[in-house]
């Protein structure tokens, strides 16, 4: 029996304290915010707080005896560790959208009594299923308060980043322009309002930016747009009063944060309410006055913004070439410090994120480097950290026969990057290279896909696996995700997965989605290759319009990791035409060093 | 205008007769039966004797005034000429799925007045999408009335073919190996009873056939299964003495078909049923007593009877090879005829059928063959009649340079085939050459698929499509449906289609399924290849159990339409392993001119 205790124990002590007042018998505490955001400001990391687990996903149910955390396969090792002493079982679940601790409320609490959940957090569809179960077995459900406030006196306040414009040139769609965009969606739903809660849909409409959260340029917002203003319900202070005054002009009134709610409820008789049953939470929709019919339907922004304009994918153009030309910069460097000096997956982050911060437009990373050598790349969400990394290399020589995996990415004022290369330290096995070139035939057998115009994404998931389930192979992730615009870096709608199918999956023009097939092997090595791709018009053949990929990314992609007897011709082919193009467009952009590099890793095969 | 008047005016006009002596202000008239079969005995083709349109999907709706048939673009061209003179406007709709009627009943009928439709043969889930949209549009719905029978008096009488025992060795689980297993499903879902109605799922269960519809060999019943008993509600005189008796050894009695309402009504206060609700109809789950809980679930035997035992597919491979060689047979008289007599898309038929009917286990064809010359194969539906058909050749020659697709298929005690070819006629051009590589390069493709166990069927669709998409070419049809064991030769749950997945179409160990790519010039030729495959278990290297395809079918594809530039390597050797095994496995059945044109067929490219 482990005997240590953790910090979670006197933590859920105190939640039961609250819980005891409020004759409460459970609390569910998901990972999630009223912008039901993939990245949570600490103000809403409660499940950290009162379990101890860190991970990016998880969900916390407190009973009044038991407790427990439900976590999928990514998570399992680090859930396990972190929650020893903490008296919270871990709940292994297969996936995220995984709905066992709502079954497990409905089993644990006792009829008659009361489980509690903050609806300020809760999506409209999260919360159906949570009433349905435990009405079903004679559970009531509050969701009016936040519990965790009595309990948890250090909760760090909310973010305060001030907000700011994001600017034309790279703006290249005027605000009025897309508030015009978003009233003919509403319009043509019958809306006069429209409610946005999510922090990516905000900062596309309004054009502007923040730094609420890591990674992600938004702010925290809600916004309640009408027929001819709008108000933006924003922290005080946050926007300045040169921007106040440029967002009036364009009808824009700044609100309190606080204040969305109130305005909701005070929406005239009358009034029809656009809201996104799967982006605006019970509390929100709940304030909603029943004299005002409310339609659903995805917010017209998420669409609108995932197909970027002509303009908006030529400065994507650019920002690649500039993050191609920093990875060059970094490569470079890097293959003269193997086995000279002391570099370690810590180092890596470090140099690769000052070569992009010297990129014109560069604003941060996109998300948490992934630099993971040997088994460390084994691990899709690996984080290195000061307490626990991998030496690659000293001055003595390389650590290890073996590979290394760089998952990175940046923001830039005219694009959000998001690249994965895997390197070979020293002399990797023939097992290595042959997972490394089936991982490659996948990444380039959907990179050079044609498919029918509004191909819903998750049908293409099985072009890229093919090749490793030739070879019986498999990876546990997605395949390909969408991305912002100087955005999020995971931003829909489409995917390319194993989801099920929604009709705004559909691959229009202009959309952005990374292509990174992978391949695991636990303990000992991980490859993954990725770029980002955008949907561009393939035209026709009397069969309806078609669309196609042109690979934005640019950077090459290691050739002598590659088992050659592996690839077919075609496949050759296409990674020397890859290859061309990134020294044709990187080339002028690096000189030295890097040049050279470039010139060398681009040869083809 | 077209003053042309159709027989279904009158038809509608006794039928409105009707509506107004009941006060209904509009009937829903679906192509279904109470068993929810995709091929309807006479007595449930209303649809087709009020609208004039024969096509095998659509849906009539009859209001006071108006009156409009649904239909997708399969029929459009059908449906147009059909309806001609009826006063029936056509509504075209995506696919065979779509609600778009429901949207006009709503939209049409009047607040507070009444539409109607035949409890007895509308889904669950149907219904529940139907009485959603009147509630929402202030409509009531009546559901307990069949009104097109007085207004029908020629209305054709319930089929009563005699049912017959699907007898050892081909029957290879025994009737109470099949009930326990369907029992041992109950009881994990706590269902003290099971109503099943489909009669794929009752042939299956108590190894029963019969010759109610077309093609398919199964009979019309439903059936309550208990935990120690069953009972079979089937007509009067179609079950005889002698297999009653058989049945009541396993604890089968028999009951008459329209006693299965009164049956469900009887079922004692605390029984628990299961029911599937895409396979029962409203009006039995209606007769349900409110005191008896349902269970909603997929009925077991759907799963059970997909998944086809060693014994099984050991019949299904004998099959095949006696429908290989009655192909044999055929082709090689056709090619003999070819140019010598005159040959039309109706002597394909008659030839073909009357070889198959040579074959040991032969009981029927398994749907009507398509025959499709030239143009007439780019109907994927195609039927050529006695009043409209092809001639191919004459002793003159042959009628033009083209294509003739030709899909059949039969049922044998062993199994069920399902098989389309295409033979050059003449000298195909370089285009056809080219489009038949394409679909050829499709089948090829996912054949030769591994993928994870419990990979979703639809998944694997986009492997057939990739070297079509690639050209931009599509085909507008599923590229696989399930197949029974000497049952439906549509049989899902899974398919490899554009569907939206569903949990039961996760690929099990055989299943079988058709591979059918196609590529259509519509007024030009049509291409389609197909054969069923079995999925195989493929082992595992650390990732999971796979799954592969074994081909069942065997026959030779023509190599001389192959543009063999468009063929890559792996793809031929594909194809001549291919014609090796058929030949191999047809050889030993063949003799004389059949077996001279198999070796000639399969010579290696």
């Amino acid at each position: 029996m482990d005997t240590r205790t953790s910090p979670a124990r006197a933590r859920l002590a105190a939640l039961r304290d609250v819980m005891q007042r409020e004759r409460v018998a459970a609390v569910l505490v998901p990972s999630s915010d009223p912008h039901l955001s993939e990245y949570l400001p600490g103000h809403w990391q409660g499940r950290e707080w009162f379990s101890g687990f860190t991970g990016s996903m998880g969900t916390l149910v407190v009973g009044a005896e038991r407790a427990a955390l439900f976590a999928d396969s990514r998570y399992w090792v680090q859930a396990e560790a972190e929650l020893t002493g903490s008296g919270i079982e871990l709940v292994k679940i297969a996936t995220g959208a995984s709905s066992e601790h709502i079954d497990w409320l409905a089993r644990e609490v006792p009829r008659g009594q009361t489980v509690a959940v903050d609806g300020a957090v809760i999506g409209l569809a999260q919360a159906a299923a949570l009433r349905a179960a435990l009405d079903a077995a004679g559970v009531a459900l509050r969701t009016d308060a936040d519990l965790l406030a009595a309990a948890w006196p250090e909760r760090p306040a909310l973010p305060s980043a001030p907000v700011y414009e994001h600017a034309a040139p790279q703006a290249a769609v005027s605000r009025a322009d897309k508030l015009s965009q978003v009233r003919a969606a509403m319009a043509a739903r019958g809306a006069s309002h429209h409610l946005v809660s999510t922090v990516d849909d905000l900062a596309w409409i309004f054009n502007l930016r923040g730094a609420d959260v890591n990674f992600n340029p938004v702010f925290l917002a809600h916004a309640l747009i009408g027929a001819q203003e709008a108000t933006l319900f924003v922290g005080a202070g946050k926007v300045d009063a040169a921007l106040a005054a440029r967002l009036a002009a364009d009808g824009v009134r700044i609100a309190d944060y606080a204040q969305a709610r109130a305005a909701l409820a005070a929406l005239p008789a009358g009034a029809v309410l656009l809201v996104d049953p799967k982006r605006v939470t019970l509390a929100l929709r709940e304030a909603v006055p029943a004299a005002v019919r409310v339609v659903e339907a995805i917010n017209p922004s998420t669409l609108a913004k995932s197909r970027k304009t002509a303009a908006e994918a030529a400065f994507v153009r650019e920002a690649m070439a500039h993050d191609g030309a920093a990875m060059c910069r970094f490569y470079a460097w890097f293959e003269q410090a193997l086995g000279r000096e002391t570099v370690t997956e810590l180092t890596i982050d470090e140099r690769l994120t000052a070569e992009r911060a010297k990129q014109p437009g560069y604003v941060s990373p996109s998300f948490n480097t992934i630099a993971g050598f040997a088994a460390n790349g084994a691990m899709p969400h690996y984080r290195a950290t000061a307490e626990s990394h991998a030496v690659i290399c000293t001055p003595g020589g390389v650590a290890a026969n073996t590979l290394l995996l760089i998952d990175s990415g940046a923001q830039y004022a005219g694009g959000t990057t998001d690249i994965t290369r895997v390197w070979p330290i020293g002399s990797p096995s023939d097992e290595m290279k042959r997972d490394y070139t089936l991982v490659l035939k996948g990444t380039i057998a959907l990179s050079r896909a044609r498919f029918p115009l509004a191909t819903p994404g998750p049908m293409l998931d099985a072009l890229a696996r093919a090749p490793l389930w030739a070879e019986k192979l498999e990876f546990g992730h997605g395949t390909g995700h969408g991305v912002g615009y100087f955005l999020n870096v995971h931003e829909g709608p489409q995917t390319i997965s194993k989801s099920v199918v929604t009709p705004e999956m559909a691959m229009q023009p202009g959309m952005i989605t990374s292509v990174e097939p992978g391949l695991y092997r636990p303990g000992r090595w991980g490859v993954r290759i990725e770029n980002l791709v955008l949907n561009v018009p393939a035209g026709e053949a009397g069969f309806g319009e078609f669309l196609e990929f042109e690979t934005l990314t640019l950077c090459p992609i290691d050739t002598r990791c590659i088992d050659l007897a592996l690839l077919r011709d075609d496949e050759r082919a296409w990674l020397n035409a890859y290859h061309a193009t990134v020294r044709e467009r990187l080339a002028p952009l690096v000189s030295g060093d890097a040049l050279a590099w470039l010139e060398a890793r681009t040869q083809p095969i």
